[in-house]
């Protein structure tokens, strides 16, 4: 197979765990006998900083001409703690989500066996665990009209969602399900929110074409702590899209570390490959990241275009490099691999 | 001192926890010499059964002639999953809080030696927490205009907030934190949403007067790792109406138990005490639920009054309930007591 892909590297540790990424999709390449192009393009605070702009034209049409995009990550201190910043790295995933339709943003949250240790959670809770987020990613509150009075003193969000955006979203978590354990837990706030009930309604109807699949209803603050409690009980969870930023970092700590959690983002343009970590501005530069994350991506981007045994084959690296204890510092402080190890032994593994 | 405090059991459990908690303030009263005057009133599904209203106007004028609430729980599966239903029970409790200008809700999370074992979480990530949450709870997204088109294939809920919203509770929060730890931290989404970077920039003028108080900020999907992760780094947490809703139920799973986390809601009309739990359905009428929660928020009711040996009084005597081993099944399935003999010893230990 020939595939082109977009490579936005972005801020902080992005460059750094992409590159991993990218070799580990190099010895795929070699060994399976497909052929990878990449190209990159600036993204986030660095694209501000070179042209003063988070999602340059350039890029943008470069997502769109390619076949996949393997993302690093955004942010940057700098725009954190400033309210004022009219431009911030953040608008520029926000608005590649929008332009390339991507509706869902797909994490699967799974114990490794070998870092259960490292949960904060007891192995008990957390064994077995094996779930996946459906969450809603170009609607909601996110997307909302923003308001800010004049003399700076009244601000508004407004959430909204249409029928149409709840149901390609759901569509797509129905037929997971179907190909996993058939439950689905739809997140919301019901008992409150107007969107909210909207959502139970669409998803109860189109739940008749799915009647394999098991749908159940959690109201979001007992979501909360329910994928603390016991996430071994939740198969596929739908949510929209700010409940499923908070709900999808929080299941972040029950593998024991957020440098291993991978993410697509699917909808009607290029899909998007991404580690859910942040740009961890601390760690830039010191080949200290955990690449993982963004290896695993790679894996999903794999399965995306069905390279379903090269996809495998990565995980299987990624176990092995695991349990030899070839990680970085976040996941043993005595071995210390650096990042570049790392992905220089997952490659070797393949 | 005398009290006239409206009960407002509501739905549920809630009568049951609540005859636990009146038991409990009457030995209080008798040992100090205080005299209590109870009114009970109608309020959630109860309510809605009676009088097809979830907060009737004499609940409400009790309520306003009261100088204390005790409140049990609301909410009823039977109106969870009609997204169609008009009237429900959470209605009389949003606006139980609106009508009585209860803008801030608090909620403080400790971990009970006793109970390290009962928490999903390991022991040397829990030890030591002490944080409190106050959460604004008569803004945001809760009490926004809401729509539905005529059609019903599009909703809206609008989150609005004001400067002096914002405002009085952040005051609220940061003088909890100067008789604290001194250290605040405001949760929000100032890279995604306008109300955030209001609270972020509305906040950070007002820390100007408390300079004792470390002030930081969190994304709320930070946050919502951060409080598993490491939950001793917080002292109080500040954060608006919807986030605080899932940031302090997800809190909630530290301790071990959330039939132990107590609320108070204060603002400028009568102040209302109530536990964290629901109406837990599968529970009602058969004397199992556990009292402690509503125990503890009458402790905070006591102190809101500035009954200080009171309130730790009471607090002593739950301390000695659950070290003795006199809980409910939830905390312990061999001992087993009943809701009413957990209430009879701590009434007994006062
Ligand atoms: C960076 C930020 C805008 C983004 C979001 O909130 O969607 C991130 O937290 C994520 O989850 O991908
Ligand atoms: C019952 C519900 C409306 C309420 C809320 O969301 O505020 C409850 O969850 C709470 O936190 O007190």
């Amino acid at each position: 197979m020939n595939l082109n892909i977009a490579v936005l590297s972005g801020d902080g540790i992005g460059p750094e765990v992409t590159a991993e990424a990218q070799k580990v999709l190099d010895a795929v390449a070699d060994r399976f006998g497909h052929t990878f192009n990449y190209s990159q393009a600036l993204v986030g605070a660095v694209a501000i900083d070179e042209c003063n702009n988070p999602l340059p034209d350039e890029t943008l049409e470069l997502c769109k001409a390619s076949q996949a995009i393997l993302f690093g990550a955004i942010g940057h201190p700098k725009y954190d703690n400033n309210p004022d910043a009219k431009i911030r790295p953040e608008q520029g995933l926000l608005k590649l989500r929008k332009e390339l339709g991507l509706f869902t943003n797909i994490r699967p949250v799974q114990a490794f066996d070998a870092l259960i240790s490292k949960s904060p959670l007891k192995k008990d809770i957390i064994q077995g665990t094996d779930l996946v987020i459906y969450r809603e990613l170009t609607g909601g509150i996110y997307f909302g009209e923003k308001t800010l009075s004049e003399d700076g003193t009244v601000a508004s969000d407004l959430c909204e969602y249409s029928k149409p955006e709840i149901e390609r979203v759901a569509h797509l978590a129905f037929k997971a399900a179907q190909h996993r354990r058939k439950k689905l837990t739809l997140v919301d706030k019901a008992n409150v929110l107007e969107t909210s009930r909207l959502w139970r309604k669409v998803v109860t109807a189109i739940s008749k074409q799915y009647p394999d699949v098991e749908l159940d209803f959690l109201f979001v603050d007992n979501a909360a702590m329910q994928v603390i409690l016991a996430p071994s009980q939740f198969d596929v969870i739908l949510t929209e899209n700010m409940f499923g930023d908070i709900i999808s970092d929080e299941c972040s700590v029950i593998g024991g570390s957020i440098g291993l959690l991978a993410s697509a983002s699917v909808g009607s343009g290029t899909a998007l490959f991404e580690p859910i970590h942040g740009s961890y501005p601390q760690a830039t530069g010191k080949n200290i990241a955990n690449p993982l994350a963004s290896i695993l991506s790679a894996a999903m981007l794999l399965e995306h275009f069905n390279l379903i045994t090269e996809a495998k084959t990565v995980r299987d690296a990624v176990n092995r490099a695991i349990s030899e204890g070839v990680v970085t510092v976040d996941l043993n402080k005595e071995t210390n691999f650096s990042t570049s190890q790392v992905g220089d032994v997952v490659a070797s593994f393949i």
